[in-house]
């Protein structure tokens, strides 16, 4: 697969118009670009600006509904219901975390649920954006169905991550996992490759240990049973009933307080109905935000300082790499692989959208 | 190593006497010997009875002061920071859950955090006192450092679990796990029966794969380097900065938002220090609590019903086996090994209790 770097503002501009032609206002078209962006300047690649072909093939069948507008159907100073009509995950996720946001600002706390919905991109986007307003910041979600529960064999919940920040010094924390041991994105890195997957990530349609990306892609899609296994691996004894809790933390907070499908449920037919949760905690509701906030930085440096494991330069502490592939990519452009080009180009075709006079010339 | 089973009301009994001869009230002792035997009645001896020795020690050498009272030093209608003044961890946490429910009751979330503590007993104890009042209950706490942060090989963080319970049919949730692979009292059951640690769960000094119970034990105690892994090893491959990421996430809820000491800087010479967080969450900011628990019961009886890996009979939800643990106990008593009894009967012996005319003549 041959890479090409696109800069930062390059990648934006050509965004906000494909968006637009999609449909979407100019404001929406930021929001969603801004989302796919940030997951690709942080260095997550699988959740940046190539799933704008899965938007495009997911308001071509249907699954996101461009006509609908979401609902708040329960409402509390500390809390929120939405359901999303099955519109899409972005929009829906930015007015959901800022509604929190309000409420954790005012209130010292605020939850949010979303039913109904669609992917909404990185978890991490929504939980920084708490941070950056000097909030302690979380969001979950569930997904198709790809992670198997420990002692089982058919996939039952999402990948389901977990995302955490916090403002800190020199840079918030920021935690953004799936609670599977892997991302179905990793995968299917994998499977473009060619590649056997390593040991201990997957099992079969039948239950057993596989390393074949290709065949436990196909289970997934077509639900034939098998999948990823959770944070812990297939046995207790490394831990994978308590990937499976976590997993459940995130189906919990996200489908079942906002009464939405259970990752098992979603992704039937043509809709998606995946579930968000969105929480802001005011550090002041525990004393005064700077003080927190240098005791949190000083555990975070003496972390990063405490004594190296053979063969290892650094422990990172979580956001570190994000910020370094932050500015590693402001200064030499977004990695976009051939096959993603290829498939935008596609998009562009018919929306009459002339890409080179956006991109460039790639020679791709 | 010997089992004894011993009858609840029997142990109960016994224990409220030791803990009253300990100098602790009636009532405290009541509220301490409850959740040890929870603990032992969920089938987890590390924290059961088995830690009367612990505190036994603990309140002798200083490490538990008797006479300090904690103090409320910040509070709010959504929230509470309690400094301990080094008392006994169940006390002030069975205080501080109650707290957390009263403000989930009156404003629909309470988060309390605890600072300058001693060891509470399992984690799980206080999110369920919240289930059991039909609210979402959570609880963390830091520890002794024991878990080495992804590529470090100095223990910086504690077991740090994450306990989560809330109500279902036909019972509740209850997921309560360290964050680390395996928890330190795993690592001295092998010890005690000189057997090799599985592979991947510690490191030694060096930073280097160890399965040697004993040495890393050791090292913890001296802090001479090494330890236990978080869950998902010792690589990013397995998944190992996301268990690193959920004990951040322990610590931070536990130390962080008291301002009490980081896991690294507990248990250094007389005092312990240990920090705990407890939340709960009235399912009525997100609609009807019943709907929302029947919700939960579909998807968690889904999961228990859906097809089994190869070999495997059943796929339990989290707090199953502790539900059938505590009725196998409640028939069968409660096992208890040759070397807890020896250490209780040394503790007797001091407080002139006849353990005898409470246990009953037992020949270990």
């Amino acid at each position: 697969m041959a890479y090409f770097n696109i800069q930062y503002e390059t990648m934006k501009n050509f965004s906000l118009a494909v968006f637009e032609k999609m449909g979407f206002t100019a404001d929406e078209s930021k929001i969603i670009t801004d989302v796919l962006l940030t997951s690709d300047m942080y260095g997550i690649e699988s959740h940046g600006v190539q799933r704008m072909v899965l938007y495009y093939k997911s308001i071509k069948n249907g699954r996101i509904h461009m006509d609908s507008k979401w609902e708040v159907v329960h409402e509390t100073p500390l809390s929120a219901v939405i359901d999303n009509h099955f519109g899409m995950g972005q929009l829906v996720g930015y007015y959901a975390m800022n509604k929190a946001i309000e409420k954790a600002k005012n209130s010292g706390f605020g939850f949010v649920t979303v039913r109904n919905s669609n992917h909404y991109g990185i978890a991490g986007f929504y939980a920084k954006m708490a941070s950056n307003e000097g909030l302690i910041g979380m969001s979950t979600t569930n997904s198709e169905a790809i992670m198997v529960p420990t002692f089982g064999k058919m996939a039952m919940l999402g990948s389901n991550p977990i995302a955490f920040a916090m403002p800190a010094e020199p840079y918030d924390f920021f935690f953004d996992a799936s609670t599977t041991v892997v991302t179905r994105g990793k995968v299917e890195v994998y499977n473009k490759k060619g590649e056997p997957l390593p040991e201990g990530w997957t099992i079969n349609a039948e239950g057993k240990p596989s390393t074949d990306a290709a065949d436990i892609l196909t289970n997934i899609n077509q639900k034939k049973g098998g999948g990823i296994l959770p944070l812990g691996g297939s046995e207790e004894m490394t831990g994978s009933h308590k990937g499976y809790g976590y997993g459940m933390i995130a189906e919990i907070f996200a489908s079942i307080l906002s009464l939405g499908l259970t990752s098992n449920h979603t992704h039937i037919g043509s809709k998606s109905g995946t579930c968000h949760s969105f929480i802001a905690i005011n550090p002041n509701l525990f004393g005064d935000p700077e003080a927190i906030k240098a005791h949190f930085s000083t555990f975070l440096e003496e972390l990063r300082n405490s004594p190296k494991a053979d063969g290892k330069e650094r422990i990172y502490t979580h956001g570190e790499k994000e910020v370094e592939a932050y500015e590693k990519r402001l200064k030499e452009g977004i990695p976009v692989n051939d096959k993603t080009l290829g498939e935008m180009k596609a998009i562009c075709e018919e929306y009459n959208i002339d890409m080179e006079s956006y991109l460039g010339k790639i020679d791709f």
